[in-house]
């Protein structure tokens, strides 16, 4: 099997973390990327706590998760300083990016590289860099357990 | 028995309506008053979904539900701009009150003046004006339903 | 308004009660009975948890909650050992009625007599022993909640 | 990592299929055991419906779901003809042991053997049929998603 590799990612800030998190600096490691809105009800409801479970469960495996915030609407409502009080609300703690705005385009920068249908989005990447999932819409734990558990048995160096 | 008045909202500005929904223009009617933020994880979860299920319920009945936007925390983060658009992206079409901030208080006046713990709050008011319940947490949809059965079945005038 | 009398139960034993809790006994109380079937998903996962609850919360005021187990179905598997072992594990406390199984026919009395759609079904009767619901399916707590809070708010003698 | 050879079931009688579906039979498959008692809340709220996702989920690949009705209390409740109302209402299909009852001992022979602590209980065995799984309680779905995608990636023959 062929996989395309990931592309990087547009970063406007990076938010609880001090580094610039983009995905060449992470390479060896698996990434799962949970693209959101904060004022989106499906990402608030399913995708943030299923976001925080898998970084409570893997924090001390190679498995990183990533936040992606990619506005798409409202975007005078969900800026920075909204954000970050939201992060600090619903006690996310995993590093979180902000899309690149563009200028003249509602879609930001990342969203629109990787063809993003909405949020929430559920991206998963293999330790060579290869996108393994994206997924629109809610997917459940078993598939993403599944999925990791896959990618965790492959060699780092040879797919 | 003999119960307090409730006392009137001081609201900076009402969303979801053209009128100014005072207490005293709604008397008559059985009152239902959410105080929320809309940053607030278990208001989220709980007491919105548990608001709008209420005000779809009874809306053709003499029960009026009113949201009550009381920040005291994130104040830049909570303003109105970004309350339109959570109100918009949670489907909340019942008249939404933004309390009164204070120029030197962290706390808006109503909250203040009701003496509020925080949020979520549920507050009952009867067809005479009394207040019935001010409840911090979740309060149960079984105790809703309870006390809204007891206030309808109460006469207009002499309680 | 004019309310047809709740019919007598039709019981083969009761558990959960050294004593006949017909409906002549209990006149004067507000009566709560959970129709059920101890293989029915809907009654395990819904009305078994509300009814509990209700029996939690009025346990000391004048309200009366019961379970009738209404088999018409798996009879066999259904039989009062069963019932006993279920009602322990699930750990149902209030009293439970077997409704009264007939010879040739699969609906036991009770069932017929009130003339049931099937399990679960929940039943409301007034203090003046009047049939004030009979629900089919599950119903919302806050529901519930009014009409006992109307009942409630009822005079003992003149409806 | 070297592991325990997953001991052979003792089964009085199989539902849901025409055959011995013994270990021996089944390897080069995936085996995924849910132990359970129909009467056992838990087994019926949380493992009951992961068994179920777990079969529909993986019908099609290598991956054999199996229930297994160990009943160490309420014998009498808990016969054959209750078990197969269970299945029907509860919509189980896929195959069911009954673990072989002993009789001086409330105990059945497979529980007593894998010295299971009780329901529910899940057990996962790998293609070269070793014990990989036995977990007394509710696992959570990402971690069984992740030891079937660890178990899937292993090779049939070298482990």
């Amino acid at each position: 099997m062929k996989y395309q590799k990931a592309k990087s990612l547009e970063v406007q800030e990076w938010l609880n973390t001090d580094k610039d998190l983009n995905l060449e600096v992470l390479k060896g490691n698996i990434i799962v990327i949970h693209v959101f809105q904060m004022l989106c009800p499906g990402c608030v409801q399913h995708s943030i706590p299923q976001a925080k479970k898998i970084h409570e469960r893997f924090k001390k495996d190679e498995v990183i998760v990533l936040g992606l915030h990619s506005v798409f609407e409202h975007h005078d409502a969900m800026n920075k300083i909204a954000l970050e009080a939201f992060l600090h609300e619903y006690k996310v703690s995993f590093p979180v990016a902000i899309d690149l705005p563009q200028e003249n385009d509602y879609l930001p920068v990342t969203m629109k590289k990787y063809d993003l249908q909405g949020t929430p989005t559920l991206i998963l990447i293999d330790k060579q860099g290869n996108l393994r999932m994206k997924a629109f819409g809610f997917v459940d734990d078993l598939e993403v357990g599944l999925l990791i558990g896959t990618l965790q048995s492959e060699d780092d160096e040879n797919n």
